[in-house]
């Protein structure tokens, strides 16, 4: 992959020190919004300022939508009244609220009084819808035409209002009270006589979104369909904004990273890894290990009980790690299917009883197949070649009919929670690490010393 | 959402039954490709070619192109050669190639044999390319201008070839030796005056990728820049396909759910969970279970060689849980971020030293906090609540000293290890499960048997 920029945060900060300015809007010049966005994350405050006024205008106000809510509201403090407005003129509907959605409220402010009074129109529409519903996420600058319009007229309407449009690769073509009729597509216009009709050449069957819809159902079908942008109706079915496929990237990325933080039992990190400061971290990860040590409490209570079992028998004590991590590792192989198919809108609450049935079935096999190499293992294994004597038919016995059960039982309870959860409203990531792991451990623990109570003479 | 078709599978069968052949075509003509060919994968084999050849010419390549390998196969052994013909030449070429990749000898000789001699040749160039590289995800479909011609020109040039090209909106000027210069979007060349050079308007500054390059690096980088389409150079720079936003889509898509099943130790299934088969489930899953269960041995042989310490002190097995866990649990968390970063191209092997200060800094912070809380539980909760005798000071010391550094030492386990990985050449998200549990667990017991022994003097 070519990297087309030799500007570093380091060469920057020098060249400021320097005053070698016009060597250095040169190389702005040269390098991508999104990398100048990184450098002025990367500088210290007063270089970060310095260096941003050397943007040139329409670069300037793209760069200031790629940065992170930190350094936006540092810049935003070091403005003029002026140089913010003339930010704010430039930026999209979208990124302008997406950016007040993360200031404190005397930013905000001072956001509202430095936008054109139309504008503020706009923005204060926007943030009434929540931040993660399509309405939340649209842009409201799309191309809009009429059916009785020629495809000649189109595109001179694309050529006077395009510009400070979003997209113009898909067009909305819409009647006088803003209902959706059609999308047209600029391919099909630039490969249309210009006198054809816009009626003749319009889609009519579109896939829409609604402004309450979820922001990721609306990523996932914008990706199913391979759409670069998806109408938004309001309540009464007008077209009020339309969702582009950067942010439906966007939108994947985050809520796969959410996940995967959800799942290790971790919140999420709003910045990437290098840029997250170690108590950040720390405070990420330390409230759901303290959870899940304290719910170990039960399993340490499960064990204390039998210890005059585990007394008379102590090896039973050498098969708990293995029975534990089985369990474990069989329910959060259920758990991430079940709850990464909720996210993706492949699963739903009324395919309850197909998941359980299908999981069911995968358990029996997993936990026979597991069950008869277990056996064969500690026979081989524990018995034969580390020629332990205590390793009875009857101990090898007890351990592999415990693990079939184990299995079948993590399976259940890996995929039923996280469905239980999404029916009452929580989060099925969150739930997949502390109570699945605890429910299966306490489980696990008592199948096994029930059963090597009813299998095992001495221990009755 | 709003869903635009009432076409099911069941409704498709029914309609075919009863030869009600035109109302179906009707109702396919209002589906979008995509959900036809979930319903072409749903209906019985006779049903589905029957259905299948319903479709209009150029519908059919694009439900086609959607459908997964086995439906493809399937069709394609019913289909006559004129039939297969008529797909073939319908559908794009990197489409195309991902299908033959999917395909059995036999199959692949048919393909081949019924493609046009022009399309043959550019298939078999498309072929050599590693599927998951940048020349392997390509089209070669694309507009290329010249940066002599005017605006009106290059709209001349778009609506003669733009027909057949997979976009249209990102346009590459090239030299007379394929040499790329520039970029020139359709919004320009609509929003520019016709008779402007195109070198005047075209984009110089460009992001492109290598054909050996990987495809997620190249994903990430168009997600990075919104990029609609992605230029592909050869090793002499010669632009010789492009990679456009919707397969970036695909592929950011399909590698975070590699890396959710890897990480949860499960291959990865092909098909969504629904309509993944009992077995295959189980193909993908067993195999990890029983190489962590079987990895398991270590840990019941270090227990067994503590038997007599445990004999003496039960209630030192009742923490074993709660320290397992709390380990994997440490370690899961840094190797899930660790993994993630590498995947995404934020994490690379020169930042080792940095990731593993990091972590030894979260670790201390992690292992001490959780130290003092697990003290203050084990007096709390096991001592003065549950009454247990067997519970002294000495072994709540013994307890939380482990903890912190079994946190310590989990944690740095799970940064290190998917870094060796990846410098190995082996796949980081697959040494995450099996490897990383097995050490972490075997570590933790031997630092806390080490411990108990040195700190209890009834061990010693």
């Amino acid at each position: 992959m070519q990297d087309m920029t030799n500007l570093t945060p380091e060469t920057a900060a020098q060249l400021l020190d320097e005053r070698r300015l016009p060597r250095l809007r040169e190389l702005t010049d040269e390098t991508q919004a999104e990398d100048l966005a990184d450098i002025v994350e990367e500088l210290e405050p007063t270089h970060a300022i310095r260096f941003f006024r050397l943007l040139n205008k329409e670069l300037a106000a793209q760069v200031f939508a790629e940065l992170n809510p930190d350094a936006q509201e540092k810049l935003i403090t070091a403005f003029s009244d002026r140089e913010l407005k003339t930010i704010l003129d430039e930026m999209f509907y979208d990124d302008t609220v997406d950016m007040i959605e993360e200031m404190p409220a005397s930013v905000v402010r001072r956001i509202i009084a430095n936008s054109r009074p139309d504008d503020r129109k706009v923005i204060n529409e926007l943030l009434r819808y929540p931040s993660d519903s399509a309405g939340g996420v649209m842009t409201t600058e799309f191309v809009s035409l009429r059916a009785d319009q020629t495809v000649s007229q189109a595109l001179a309407v694309i050529r006077r209002d395009g510009i400070n449009k979003e997209t113009i690769y898909t067009c909305y073509v819409i009647t006088p009270t803003r209902k959706l009729l059609g999308i047209v597509e600029a391919k099909d216009l630039l490969l249309s006589d210009g006198d054809t009709l816009i009626s003749e050449v319009m889609e009519e069957n579109v896939i829409v979104a609604h402004t309450l819809d979820d922001q990721e159902d609306v990523a996932n079908r914008m990706s199913k369909y391979s759409l670069i942008a998806l109408p938004v109706l309001d309540k009464e079915d007008r077209l009020v904004g339309i969702v582009t496929f950067d942010d439906a990237m966007d939108i994947l990325h985050n809520e796969a990273e959410e996940d995967f933080s959800k799942m290790a039992g971790m919140s999420t990190a709003e910045t990437p890894y290098n840029k997250t400061s170690v108590f950040t971290i720390w405070k990420n990860r330390f409230p759901w290990l303290a959870i899940l040590m304290v719910s170990a409490t039960f399993t340490g209570i499960i064990i204390s009980s039998f210890e005059t079992a585990l007394a008379v028998i102590p090896i039973l004590t050498a098969f708990i790690p293995m029975l534990m991590d089985t369990g474990g590792n069989s329910g959060s192989q259920a758990s991430v299917t079940v709850i990464r198919g909720i996210s993706l809108g492949e699963l739903r609450l009324r395919d309850w009883y197909r998941v359980v049935w299908k999981e069911l079935r995968v358990s029996l096999l997993c936990g026979i197949s597991l069950s008869v190499l277990a056996f064969g293992k500690v026979m081989l294994v524990d018995r034969l070649i580390m020629q332990n004597p205590d390793v009875t038919v009857t101990v090898a016995f007890v351990v592999s009919v415990t693990l079939c059960l184990i299995v079948i039982c993590a399976k259940l309870i890996g995929c039923t929670l996280p469905l239980l959860a999404e029916r009452v409203g929580l989060d099925p990531a969150v739930m997949a690490s502390p109570f699945i792991t605890t429910m299966v451990d306490a489980i696990a623990l008592l199948l096994y010393f029930g059963i090597a109570r009813s299998l095992i003479p001495q221990l009755g």
